[in-house]
C-alpha cells in the first residue's frame, strides 16, 4: 500500500468524527426536555446563542471576505504565493465556524436535558452533559481533518508535487497554502475567544448590576433579559470560544509537524502521515473511548471522565508509535536533522512523551495554583481578612509566583524534545499533546454543559436533589479541564515555536535571526509589548460592553409594563421572604415571555463584536506591518510575544482561578462575624474575595485564554505572508 | 597635550563634585533645626535612618566579601581573568554604599531644616531642600566618577596596554575587571532598591494597622515608633535606593559605551574619553547649575527647578559635541562601524539626542499617564464609582495600555541610534540621557525631603502656612521627577542592550546569537518568567515584613506602661475632638521619648533584608547557572529578562502611580455621598481608591522601580563572567 493512499485515512476519520457527532446530537436532541418551564428557559438560551452567532458570524462573513481577496489578491500578483491562499483562508474559517456552530446548537439542546435527566439520577444526567460535550469535541477534530486533509490532496494534486525541495517556489506556496487554512481557523478563534469573553463578562456584570441591585431580583431570575445573556455567555465563551481555541490549536500543530517534517523527511507524504497518521488514530481512539465514560448511581463521575480522558492518551503512544515507525521506513527507519544527526522512531517518540510529561505537569500545576485547599489559594483566604487591598496583592503576587514552574515545564520539554530530535522534536512535542483533542474537549465541554443544567434547574425551582446532582457533576472534572488548559499553554508555546521556526527558514532563507541585531531587538521589545495592550483592550472592552448592557436592561424594565409588574411582585415576595402566591407565579411567568432577548443579546453581541475590533485588528495587522518594514524585525516580534504573551496567559489564568477558588473557599467556611474569624458568606472576608473574584473574571474569561491564540495567530500570519517578505 | 592625560579630568570632576557636596552638607548642617519638638522628631527619623544603614551594611558586607573573594577565587584560576575582579567589585560596592550614606546622613538633616525655614517663607525652604538633594546627587556622581576613573588609570597601569585587540586577553580581562566594579554597584542598588522598598511599604502599612486602626491615634504621630519608622522609609527607599539605583545607571552606561567604543575606535582611552569626558563635562555643568536653582517668595518654584534640570542638559548638548569631535580627531575625524560604514561626530551626536529625546517624550507619556484630570486617572475615577473592583480593573487596564508608547519611544531610539552609528550609538544614546545625572538626582531627592519636611511640620503641629508651603514644594518637580523616570527606563533598556551585545562578544566571539536555536529559545522563555517570579517575592515580602512591623509595635504598645498611657490619653483627645491640655501634652512629650524607635527600625529591617534575599539571590545566581550550562541560553535568558522586565516595570510604576492620583483626584472633589455622585474624601468611591492605592504602593515602590536594575545587574553578571564561560 502506497503512503499517498494512506494519508486518505485522515479525512476518513474527520468523517468517522462527524458521523458520531451527528448520531449523538440525533440521540440528544431525543431526550425529555423537562417541564414547560425548563423548556421555555432552555429556549431561551439556545436563541441567544444562536443569536449571537447569527450576528457574529455575519460581520465575520464580511471580515473574512476582505481578507480572503486581500490574500488572493496579493499572492496572485507575486510569482511565489497561489491565490489559493485566500481559499484555504476561507476554507480554515468556514470549517471553524461550522465546528462552533454545531458544538454550541447541541451544546444548548444538552443542557435542559441533562437538567432534566437529573431528576431520576446522575448515571443518565452524566451521559447527557457528557454527550453534549463530544458532539463538540467530535465536530472540531472531525471538520479539521476533513477540512485540512482535502485541502491537502487538493494541492498535492494541484502541484503534482512530491518530494520536497525547500529551495523551489512551490515549497513555499504549498507551504503558504496550507498556512492560510490555519490562518482562517486561528483568525475565527480569535475573534470567538476575545468576543464570547467580553458578551460573557459584560452579560454576567450587567445582569448582577440591574437585577440584583437596581431591580431588587434574586441573581438568576428569567425576568431579567441579561441573566439569559448571562447563561448565553457561558455557551458563548466556554463552549464555542474553547470549541474554536482548541481547533486552531490541532491545526496549528498538525501544520508545524508537516512543515519542519517535510524538510526533516524530504518529502511531503512522509511529512504529513506522521501528524495526520496520528491525528486520524487520536479520532478513532476518542470516538471509542467516549462510550466508558458512564458511572452508576452513587459512582464517582470522576473515575469515568479519567478513565475516558486518561486511556485514550495513554492508547495513543503505542500507536504513535507504529506510524512513526512506518513512517520512517520509506527513509531507512531514521531521518537526517539538519546537524547531520541520524535519529529514529525512538528518538521521535521521547519528544512526544516530553511534550506529553510537560502537558501534564503544567496541568497539575496550574491545578495546584487554582485549587481550594491548597497553600497559593490558602494564602488569599488568609489575606482577605484584612480587606480587598491585600485580597488582591496576594492574588496577583500567588499569580506572578504561579508562572515559574510552567515555563520550567515548557523549557524542560523543548530541551528533552530537541536533544532526541531536533526542532522537529519540538513540533511533535506539541503534537503529541493534542492528539486526543476530540475526547478532551468533550471533558471540557461537559463543564459548562452541566453548569448549565445547575442554573436551569434553579431557575425551575426543581427539588433540591437535581441541584446536588448537576453540583456533583460539575465539581468533578476539574482535574481534567485543568490538564486541558496545561496542554493548552505547552502546546500553544511549542507549536508556535516550530511555526516560528518554519517563518525563518521561509522569509529569511539561508540568514539567521541573529538576536543582537538592533532590528530583532526592535521587534523584540514591539512584540513583548503587544501582549499588554491586547489584554488592555480586553479589559477595557468588558467595561464598556457591560455599561452597553446595562443601559438595554434598565430600558426593557422601563418601557415593558407587564414586565415592571412582574419585577415589583418578584421583588416584594423576595423583600417578604415568601414564594410567589399561584396567581402572581401566573403573571410572572406570562410577563417572562415578554422579556426582548434577542433584542438584549444582540446589542450584547454587538457591542462586544464592536468591542473585539481593535484587537483582532492588532494581532492580524501588526505582522503585517512589522513584516513589510523588515523580515528580521517580524522574527523579533514573534520571539517577544511568544515570551510575554505565554508569561501573561499564565498570570492572567492563574490569577483568575485562584481568587475565584479564594472566594468559594470563603464560602464554604462556617458563618462567623468576629473580627478575629471574619470569614463565611457576607463577612468583610467574604466582601474581600468577591472583589478579588470580581477583577479576575476579565482576567480569566477574557484577556488570559484569549493570548494563546494571539501568539499562535501573529506567528501563522507571519508565515502565510512569508513568500511575500522574502528577501 | 595626550589623551591619557585628559581623562584625568574625569576623577579630577569627581572631587569637584565631592567638594560640593562636602561644603554643601556644612551649610546644612549650620541651618537652623527648629523647636526642640521638631528637633526631636528630626533626629528620630535620623536615628531610624542610621540603624537602617548600619543593619543593611552589615548584611551587605558579608555579602560583598563571600562574592569578592569567589570572583578572586575564579578568576585567579583562569588565564582570560584577573583576580582584580574582585577588588574592583569591593570599590564598586563601597562607592556605591558611601554615596547612599552620604546622602540619606544629609536629607536626614535637610527634612527638619527645610520645615524649619518654612517658617520663614518659600525661598530660603526651597533652597534648604534642593541643596539636601542636591547632596545626595553630588555623592553619586562624585564617587562614581572617582572610583571608576581611579580603576581605569589603575588598569591602564597594571596592563600597560593602550591598543585595543579584541582577540587578546587583555581585552577581556579588563572588561571584566570593570565589569566587576559596575556589578558592585548594581548590588547594592538591588538590595537597596528592593530592601528600602519592601521596609518603606511593611512600615507604612504597619504604622497604619496598629496605631489608627488599633490604638485611635491619628496617622503620623510621634508616639507610634512605625510612624518614624515610615518616615524613615521614605528616606530608605526614595533617596538611599534612588541614589543606589542611578549609580549603577550611571555606571552602567559609562562602561556600555567604553566596552563599544573599544571596538569601534580601537584604542581604550579614545573609547574612555568620550563617556569619562561627557560624565565629567556633566558633572561640572551641574554644579553649576544648582547656584540657578532659586525662587522669590510668592514665584513658582517649578521654573526653577525645571532651569537648573533642562538648562543642564541643553548647555551638555554642545559640550558633548566638542568631546566627541576631539575624540574622533586621532582617528581622523571618524570611524569605522562594524559593516564597515563611516561614522562622524554628527551620527554620534544623532544617537546621543535621540536617547534624550526618547527619555523626555517617555517621561512625558508616563507623566501623562500618572497625573491627576488627564483620560487615564479620570478613567479610574470614574470607575471607581462602581466600587474597588472596577478601580482595580481600570487601573490594570491604564498600566497595561501605559506600556505601548514607552516601549514604540525606546524602539524608536535604537532604530535612530542603530541607523546613524550602529550599536555603539545605542550605547551612546543611554549616555547622553544620564550625563546631567547630578543635577537630575538633586531634583529626584528633592522630592522626599519636601515630603519630610511636611511631615515633621505636621507632627510638629506648625502654624498652617508651614505646612502650605512645604506642599508647594513638594507638588512641583512631578513633572522633572516624571522625566527623571522616563530617563531611568529608557536608559536601563538602553545600557542593558549594549552590555547585552558587549555580552555576546566576550562570550561566544565570532559565533553568533541565533534566535531560533532551542538554546536561545529556553534562555528566552526562563529569562522572560524571572521578572514575574522576582516581583511576586517583592510583592509578598512586602505583606510579610508588614506583618512582623505589626507584632512588634503591638509589642511595645503592651509592655511600654508610660506609652500606654500617653496612647489613651491622646486617643481620648482624638475622640472628642479637642487638643490635649498642656499637661497631658507634657506626659505625651515624655512618653514619645520612651518610643523604641531603633529597636523596631532594626526588627523592620532585619525583616526587609532577610526578605531582599531571595531576590537578590535570584538575580545574581540565575546568569551564573545558565550560563555554565550554555553560554547562548544565557544570552536568551538576557534578552527574555530585558523584554518582560521592561514590561512589567512600566506597567507596575503607571499603574500604582495613577491609582495614587486618583485617590488624590477623589480627595480633592468636594464630598457628595449622594450615589449618583458620590464622591470625596469618606465617599465609597473613595474607599475604592484608597483600595487601588494601596495595591500600587508594592507596584511602584517596590517591585517596579527594582526591575530596572534586574535586568541591568543579571546583565552585568552576564559581562563579568563572560570570560569564564566562553567556548
Amino acid at each position: 500500500m502506497q503512503i499517498e493512499h494512506l494519508i486518505i485515512g485522515a479525512p476518513a476519520a474527520g468523517v468517522v468524527a462527524l458521523l458520531y457527532a451527528f448520531i449523538t446530537s440525533g440521540w440528544i436532541g431525543r431526550q425529555e426536555p423537562g417541564t414547560p418551564r425548563m423548556k421555555a428557559i432552555g429556549d431561551q438560551i439556545a436563541r441567544g446563542a444562536m443569536a449571537f452567532l447569527a450576528a457574529e458570524y455575519k460581520v465575520l462573513g464580511i471580515f473574512v471576505v476582505i481578507v480572503a481577496a486581500g490574500l488572493a489578491a496579493l499572492y496572485g500578483a507575486t510569482e511565489s504565493g497561489s491565490p489559493l491562499v485566500g481559499v484555504s483562508f476561507v476554507v480554515g474559517a468556514l470549517c471553524s465556524g461550522l465546528a462552533g456552530y454545531f458544538g454550541m446548537r447541541v451544546a444548548t439542546q444538552a443542557n435542559v436535558r441533562t437538567a432534566a435527566a437529573a431528576r431520576t439520577g446522575l448515571a443518565p444526567a452524566l451521559r447527557v452533559a457528557f454527550r453534549g460535550g463530544a458532539v463538540m469535541g467530535m465536530s472540531v477534530v472531525g471538520l479539521a481533518l476533513v477540512g485540512f486533509g482535502a485541502l491537502f490532496f487538493v494541492l498535492m494534486n494541484q502541484f503534482g508535487v512530491t518530494n520536497v525541495d525547500t529551495a523551489q517556489v512551490d515549497f513555499n506556496k504549498i507551504i503558504s497554502i496550507l498556512a492560510g487554512f490555519s490562518m482562517g481557523a486561528s483568525s475565527i478563534a480569535l475573534f470567538a475567544r476575545v468576543g464570547g469573553g467580553i458578551y460573557t463578562k459584560a452579560a454576567d456584570v450587567g445582569a448582577d448590576l440591574v437585577g440584583k441591585v437596581e431591580a431588587g431580583i434574586p441573581e438568576d431570575h428569567f425576568l431579567n433579559p441579561a441573566t439569559i445573556a448571562d447563561n448565553v455567555g457561558d455557551n458563548v465563551g466556554d463552549v464555542a470560544g474553547m470549541g474554536a481555541d482548541l481547533f486552531e490549536s490541532y491545526i496549528g500543530s498538525i501544520l508545524g509537524a508537516m512543515i519542519l517534517g517535510a524538510v526533516a523527511l524530504n518529502g511531503w507524504f512522509e511529512a504529513a502521515l506522521i501528524p495526520l497518521g496520528i491525528a486520524a488514530a487520536g479520532v478513532v481512539v476518542s470516538v471509542l473511548m467516549t462510550y466508558t465514560v458512564r458511572t452508576k448511581e452513587g459512582g464517582n463521575p470522576q473515575v469515568a471522565l479519567d478513565i475516558g480522558a486518561f486511556g485514550a492518551a495513554a492508547i495513543m503512544l503505542p500507536i504513535s508509535y507504529a506510524i512513526i515507525n512506518f513512517a520512517l521506513g520509506s527513509s531507512g527507519g531514521s531521518i537526517t536533522l539538519q546537524g547531520g544527526k541520524q535519529v529514529g522512531t525512538v528518538d521521535l517518540m521521547a519528544a512526544i512523551v516530553a511534550g506529553l510529561a510537560a502537558g501534564v505537569a503544567i496541568g497539575l500545576i496550574t491545578g495546584y495554583y487554582c485549587s481550594k485547599g491548597k497553600r497559593p489559594v490558602n494564602s488569599i483566604v488568609e489575606q482577605s481578612r484584612t480587606g480587598p487591598a491585600t485580597n488582591i496583592i496576594a492574588g496577583i503576587g500567588v499569580g506572578f509566583e504561579s508562572t515559574a514552574l510552567p515555563i520550567l515545564g515548557i523549557a524542560a520539554a523543548i530541551f528533552v524534545a530537541d536533544h532526541y530530535a531536533g526542532l522537529y522534536g519540538v513540533a511533535l512535542a506539541a503534537l503529541g499533546m493534542l492528539s486526543t483533542t476530540g475526547i478532551q474537549l468533550a471533558v471540557d465541554a461537559y463543564g459548562p454543559i452541566s453548569d448549565n443544567a445547575g442554573g436551569i434547574a434553579e431557575m425551575s425551582s426543581l427539588p433540591p436533589q437535581v441541584r446536588e446532582r448537576t453540583d456533583n457533576l460539575d465539581a468533578v472534572g476539574n482535574t481534567t479541564a485543568a490538564i486541558g488548559k496545561g496542554f493548552a499553554i505547552a502546546s500553544a508555546a511549542l507549536a508556535a515555536l516550530s511555526l516560528f521556526a518554519a517563518y525563518r527558514g521561509l522569509a529569511l532563507g539561508g540568514k539567521q535571526l541573529i538576536l543582537t541585531e538592533p532590528k530583532v531587538l526592535i521587534g523584540l521589545l514591539l512584540g513583548g509589548m503587544l501582549p499588554f495592550l491586547f489584554s488592555s483592550m480586553a479589559m477595557k472592552a468588558v467595561g464598556d460592553a457591560a455599561m452597553d448592557m446595562i443601559t438595554e436592561v434598565r430600558r426593557q424594565f422601563r418601557e415593558i409594563p407587564v414586565l415592571r409588574e412582574a419585577l415589583t411582585l418578584v421583588a416584594k415576595a423576595e423583600e417578604e421572604d415568601r414564594p410567589l402566591t399561584p396567581e402572581e407565579d401566573e403573571k410572572v411567568q406570562a410577563a417572562g415571555k415578554k422579556t426582548e432577548v434577542e433584542r438584549c443579546v444582540a446589542i450584547s453581541t454587538q457591542a462586544s463584536i464592536r468591542r473585539m475590533m481593535m484587537p483582532g485588528f492588532l494581532a492580524l495587522a501588526s505582522p503585517v506591518v512589522v513584516g513589510f518594514w523588515s523580515a528580521e524585525a517580524l522574527g523579533g516580534l514573534l520571539a517577544g510575544t511568544l515570551v510575554s504573551g505565554v508569561m501573561l496567559a499564565i498570570f492572567m489564568s492563574n490569577t483568575g482561578g485562584a481568587w475565584d477558588n479564594a472566594k468559594k473557599q470563603v464560602e464554604d467556611q462556617k458563618k462567623d462575624y468576629n473580627p478575629e474569624v471574619n470569614t463565611g458568606k457576607g463577612s468583610d472576608r467574604h466582601k474581600a474575595a468577591v472583589i478579588g473574584d470580581t477583577v479576575g473574571d476579565p482576567f480569566k474569561d477574557t484577556a488570559g485564554p484569549s493570548l494563546n491564540i494571539l501568539i499562535k495567530l501573529m506567528t501563522i500570519v507571519a508565515v502565510v505572508i512569508a513568500p511575500l517578505i522574502a528577501g
